[in-house]
């Protein structure tokens, strides 16, 4: 008998879910793109409230996976990934990327769907678990897990724990300040990594995607990414950043250098120095993953 | 009969020892200054270690406060806050500003003189720890304690517990980047918060002691420390700063008012919205109260 977590992850232009093995292997998985605000693309949606279209497909991923397990196997608990703000322990979820979501109950929908314990979080916290248990920061007790695509976002656990804020937002790395009289940020604020280095801002400073972007700006991206990481590094005593995403892994290796030069010039005191960054180890599989170790977290907490 | 904290708090200027009852009263206290490196106002130096030296020093201090238990006390723990850098533990210190003391086994000495289970830490991390207890961030279980004086320094209190970070530095508030292209820092870094905030740099910035500086000092000096705060709490959902410090307290409300509205413009976001930044409750008492709760944060978690 197999022991399994039933793996679930919400974005904004996917939806997915898994079976994960108490080793952290990806033995299952499925995926269908996240409806659209105002798709029909099964029927006239009119007359049906949206949120509950977009949970009709997730809970329809989900019970397709759950068709997968043999007889054998055990599902122990779901762990859930979600772009955020969500409400502490994702009781209700309202995804800045998903609007048909406004303070949806996904925590108790899970749980009702699967009679399983659930246990929900942010998506980039959930990447980090991750990373910290088979990716790249695997076998770490202090580092920082960081998304740079379309947003900037990210999980710090230190000495041994997933940190959480008071409502749940630690590690949100994307708002701090790199370029104190920069680009204005949808924070209200200026200069935010977010509003200097996410996709959403490199299309808005070159007018092309990310995936476009000429050398100097990659450079630039990863300059500011490793500024960020200096000022996290310095204040949390922490040796080892993980950087995952479609921007900062489509950039590769130049990104990777810019970031590791910033850092290294402004992390200088001795328990600083030698802080590394590195993309993450995970590629694909890194949300579920991630995932399946928010269910495990919840268990342990419990 | 009263249970009371032995609490010991050891400064570059001078060093304190009291007791500390379990509500966080200081009881009785006293204090004489640190004797500077080659200093022989007790006799001729040369032909004593000076590390020695100053810990004679210490431990007649300690032993003074202890001689003034009544019978009815008893000493449940030893707590110490001390300069950093130390080792995890503060099983060595290595105070930036005691060059006599480097790799100094603080944390033994404590323990062999007093008999007592002994714990020591970061006087910034104590501090922190204090201000949680009994003071400005009393039953707050998310906030960040920093001091603005000769140096930058702080301790984070997170989810409830104290951030160690893998050395223990976590918490260093000082070397967040503030201005990029600002002035060099110690550290090898540029515009970190302690180059151009510390009363060290307003010194080096204006010409004379922090004291006597401007209201256009002031007021940019709490804008740099308000700037800080914001990408703290962005990163850490953290909603109260409270700040000590000579610079800080003596700047006072201007530098406050200043703080606060770098981090209202910049703290936008729904859960880093209406952070507020606080002058320190404790006053001169924090260091040793601050000490106390590092003992009884040591023997908690034993």
């Amino acid at each position: 008998m197999a022991d399994l977590v039933l793996a679930v992850d919400i974005g904004g232009t996917k939806m997915a879910a898994g079976l994960v093995a108490l080793d952290g292997s990806l033995v299952e998985r499925a995926m269908r793109p996240t409806r659209p605000p105002g798709s029909d693309e099964v029927g006239p949606a009119g007359d049906q409230d949206p949120a509950e279209l977009l949970w009709q497909d997730a809970a329809a991923l989900v019970c397709g996976i759950m068709d997968r397990l043999s007889p054998e196997d055990r599902l122990v608990v779901c762990g859930a990934g979600c772009g955020g703000p969500m409400t502490l322990g994702g009781a209700q979820v309202s995804p800045l990327n998903i609007p048909a979501w406004r303070s949806f109950p996904l925590r108790r929908r899970l749980a009702d769907l699967t009679g399983l314990a659930t246990f929900v979080d942010n998506d980039a916290k959930a990447l980090a678990l991750g990373e910290g248990w088979v990716g790249a920061a695997a076998g770490a007790s202090d580092y920082i897990g960081m998304v740079v695509s379309t947003g900037v976002g990210g999980g710090i656990v230190l000495d041994g724990r997933l940190l959480d804020g008071r409502l749940g937002n630690a590690g949100h790395v994307g708002h701090v300040i790199v370029v104190p009289d920069g680009r204005a940020c949808r924070c209200g604020g200026r200069g935010c990594l977010e509003a200097e280095a996410s996709g959403t801002a490199l299309a808005a400073i070159t007018g092309q995607p990310a995936r476009l972007a000429s050398a100097v700006v990659v450079e630039r991206t990863g300059m500011l990414v490793g500024r960020a990481l200096a000022s996290v590094v310095n204040l949390l005593d922490l040796p080892l950043a993980v950087v995952s995403g479609s921007v900062a892994l489509g950039f590769g290796r130049p990104f990777f250098e810019s970031a590791q030069a910033e850092m290294d010039q402004r992390c200088g005191l001795d328990f600083a120095r030698g802080a590394r960054v590195v993309p993450g180890g995970l590629g694909d599989r890194g949300p579920l993953v991630g995932a399946a170790r928010v269910g495990l977290r919840g268990l342990g907490a419990e």
